[in-house]
C-alpha cells in the first residue's frame, strides 16, 4: 500500500535515470524560451520590436521547442503546464514540482546567458522583466493573464488529447500558434507572460518584483481554468465520473 | 411520421446531453474570438495596430479556437456558417438555430468581460463595433463582406469535405489562414468581420447600429454562394442529384 | 492511330462534363486570386500597404485557393503552371490552353469585381498593373521574374510529386510558402506576378501595356527551367529516359 | 579492410552517379537561399526591410528550399549541417567535404547573379556581407552565432529523427520556422547568418572579410553542441554507448 502511494505521488521517479534526462531537458527547454525574451527585450536604436515581431517570436520559439523537446519531458517549459498535467493525472506531483524547479532554474540561467551577449547599453534596469502596463489594475492584470494562459493551456490539452481523431498538422505549431494570439492582443497589457518561471528570471537578476505576483496567480488561474473545463466538460471523452475517480 | 420529420427538423437534440454541451463550446468558442477582436481595437499609445498585426492575429485566433473546440461543437463559432451548415444539410435547423443564440450571447459576453479588463481612456466610442469605411456606400460594402465570407465558407466546405483523399496538414490552420486572408485586403474596406455575431455583440454594448445590417446580409450572402457552389458544383461528389433530395 | 492521337492532344476532353466544371474550377480560383491582388494595391490614407502584409497576403491566397480547389481542376490558376503541366505530360496541350484561357478571362472579370467593390478615389491610373521598378532594365526585370517563378514551379513539382514518401504536412501552404518567398524579396523589383494571367487582367482593364512582355517570357523561362530540372534531374524518378519517351 | 575504410571515409561514393547530383542540389539550394538573401539586402528608397520581413523570409525559404530538395541531397544547403551529420554516422566524411565544397560555390555563383539583377545604386560595398553589430565584441558574436546555430541544428536532428513517433505535420516547415526563431533575435546582433556558406560567398564578391570567422566559428560550436546534446542525451534512443561505438 505504501509503496503504491509512493508511486502516485512520484518518490519512485528518482529512481529512473530517464528521470533526470528529462529535467535536463525541462531546464534547457525553459533556457532557450527565456533567452529568446530577453533577446527580444533589447531595444536596438532606440525603439523595441513591435508587437506584430515579438508575437511572431514568441509563438515560433514555442513551437521550435515542443518540436525539439516533446519526445523527453514533454516540453511542458511552464509550471503552470506541468501543475495542470499533474491535475489531470497525466504526471505525477513529484515529477511537477521537479519539472517546476528545473524551469525556474532554467530561465534564471538563461538571463544571466543573454546578458553576457548583449551589449549593455540596450539593456535597460527591468531588462526582460514583465511589467504591467502602468494604465492597468493587477486585477485587470491578472484576469488579462489568465486569458492569455487559458487559450494557452486548453490548447496543449486540445492538442495532446489522445481520444480525439479529427486533428491533423503539427501538434507543437498549434501550441506555438495559441501562444503567438495570446502575445497580438495581450503583449500591451502585461506582455502576455503566462509562464511564472519566464517572469521569476528576470526579476531575480534584476531584482525587480512590482506586480510579480500577478504573473503566478494570473497564469495559475488561467490554467487551472482551462484544464478543469477541458478535461471535465469538452473533451470526447469527459464526464462528472472522472471528477469522482 | 410526425417523430421522423421532428428528427429531420431536430427537435430530438434537446433530449441529449451532448447537446447543451455543444451549446456552450459554441458560447465559449465566439466568447473568445470576439473577446480577442474587443482586445485588438484598443489604441495603445494613441495608435491601432497594423493590419499584418490585426490579420495574423485574426487568422491564429480562428485556427487556435477551431483546434481546440472543433471534436465537441465542431466549432462553427458564426451563425452564418452553421446555417451553411444546416443547408447542406449536416447539422438540424434547430440545431443551427440554437448555435446562432450561443454564438450572440457568447459574443456580447465577450464584449463586457473584455471592457472590465482594458482601461476605459483606451476604449472609443465605438470600442470593436465593426464600421464601414466612410468612403464605401453600403452596397460596397456587403459585397465586400461577401467576398471575404465567400472565402471563409467554401475554405471549410474544401477542408471537412470527407470525399476529399487528397488533404493533409492541419485542418483548422488551413481554415484560419482563410480569415486570415480576408482580413489581409478587407480590413481596410469594412472590418472583415464575417460574422453577425461578431458584430452583434459589441453593437449591443455600445449601441451603435448604423450600417449593422450590412454586417448580416454581406456575410449571408457570401456564405450562400459559398456553400451551393462548392457542394453542387465543385465538390467531387457534387451533383445535380444532391439538389433534388 | 488518329482518335488515339486526339486523345494525346485533348481533343476528347471535350466530351467529359467534368472537364467543364475543371474549367469554371479555374475561372474562379484565378479571379479570386486577382480580386485580392487588386483589393492589396489600393492606398488608404494614401499609402500602400508593406512588403510584409503583401507577401502574407499572397502566399496566404496561393495556399488557400489550392486548398479549396485542388481536387477539382487542380488549381493552377496559372497559365505558366499549366503549360509547364502539359509539358511533364500531367495533362493535355488542350486542357493546358482551355486553362489558360479559363484563366484570362477569371483574371479580366476580377479587376471589373474589385473596381465596383472599391472607392475611385483609392485607385490610380495603374491600379493593381504590375510595373518594373524604374530602376531596373527589362532583362532584369526578366531575370527576376525566371528567378520568383522558378521557386514557385519547383516548389510545385516537388510537393506534387507522387514517388517522394518523405513529405509529410499540408502541400497547398508550401505551395502558398514558395509564394510569400517570391514577394518578399521580388516584390520591389517587379511586383512577384510570376503569373501572366495576373498581369493580363488589370492590363486590359487599365489599357497599360508598358513592359507586359516582360510578365508573360520571365515567368515562362522560370517555369520551363524549374519543370526540365526537377523533372529530369532532381526527382526520385529522373532520368534521361524520361526525356526520349 | 582497406576497401570497408574507403567505403566507411566515403571515396565509393564518387562511383555513383547520384552522387553528383546530390552535389548539384546542394549547389542549387545554397545558391537559391543566398540569391534570396542578397536580394533582401538591397535597400529600396534608402531603407532596409524591416528585421519582421526578413525572419520571415529566411524561414520560408529554408522551409521552401528543404521541401524541394530534400529527397534528393537531404538539403543541408550549410556546411555545418553537413559535419554535424557527419559527426552523427549519417554521412560520409567525403560527402560532408564535397556538400561544403558544392554548397560554397553555389553561394558565390548566387552573389554574381543577384548583382547582376540588381540596380547598382541599391547595393553598397557591404552587400549582403554578415557583419557584426559595432556594439558587439567579437566574442559575442561567436556566442550569439552559436545560439542561433544551436536552435537550427538541434531542430534539425529532432525532425529527422526516426526513432520518433509523435511528429506529425511539415518537416521543411519545422525547420524553416528554427531559422524565422533565430532571425527574430539575433538578426540585429548578428544577422544570424548560422550558415558559413552563406557567408562566404558575399565576403568573396565583395572582398570583406572583417570578422568573418566568426561566423565559422561560432556556427560551428553551436551545431556541435546541438549534435551532441541531441544524440547522446536527448534522443530517444540515445545512450553513452552511441559515443562509443
Amino acid at each position: 500500500m505504501e509503496s503504491s502511494t509512493a508511486q502516485a505521488v512520484g518518490f519512485t521517479e528518482f529512481l529512473k535515470g530517464r528521470f533526470y534526462r528529462d529535467l535536463l531537458s525541462e531546464l534547457l527547454g525553459t533556457m532557450l524560451l527565456v533567452f529568446v525574451s530577453c533577446a527580444l527585450s533589447a531595444h536596438w536604436d532606440g525603439e523595441h520590436y513591435s508587437v506584430t515581431l515579438i508575437s511572431l517570436a514568441a509563438g515560433i520559439c514555442i513551437a521550435t521547442i515542443v518540436q525539439c523537446l516533446a519526445n523527453a519531458s514533454g516540453s511542458h517549459i511552464n509550471p503552470v503546464i506541468s501543475i495542470a498535467f499533474a491535475i489531470a493525472g497525466h504526471i505525477t506531483p513529484v515529477r511537477a514540482l521537479c519539472y517546476g524547479i528545473s524551469q525556474c532554474v532554467g530561465a534564471t540561467l538563461a538571463v544571466v546567458f543573454c546578458r553576457a551577449l548583449t551589449p549593455p547599453s540596450l539593456i535597460g534596469p527591468y531588462y526582460a522583466v514583465n511589467r504591467l502596463n502602468p494604465l492597468l489594475t493587477p486585477a485587470q492584470g491578472v484576469g488579462m493573464e489568465a486569458v492569455c494562459t487559458f487559450f494557452l493551456t486548453f490548447t496543449v490539452f486540445a492538442t495532446v488529447d489522445k481520444s480525439r481523431s479529427d486533428l491533423e498538422g503539427s501538434g507543437p505549431l498549434a501550441i506555438g500558434f495559441s501562444v503567438l494570439l495570446s502575445h497580438t492582443f495581450g503583449f500591451k497589457y502585461t506582455g502576455a507572460a503566462m509562464n511564472p518561471a519566464r517572469s521569476l528570471g528576470p526579476a531575480i537578476i534584476a531584482n525587480k518584483w512590482e506586480h510579480h505576483w500577478v504573473y503566478w496567480i494570473g497564469p495559475l488561474i488561467g490554467s487551472l481554468v482551462a484544464v478543469l473545463l477541458y478535461e471535465y466538460v469538452i473533451a470526447g471523452d469527459a464526464s462528472i465520473n472522472k471528477l469522482k475517480s
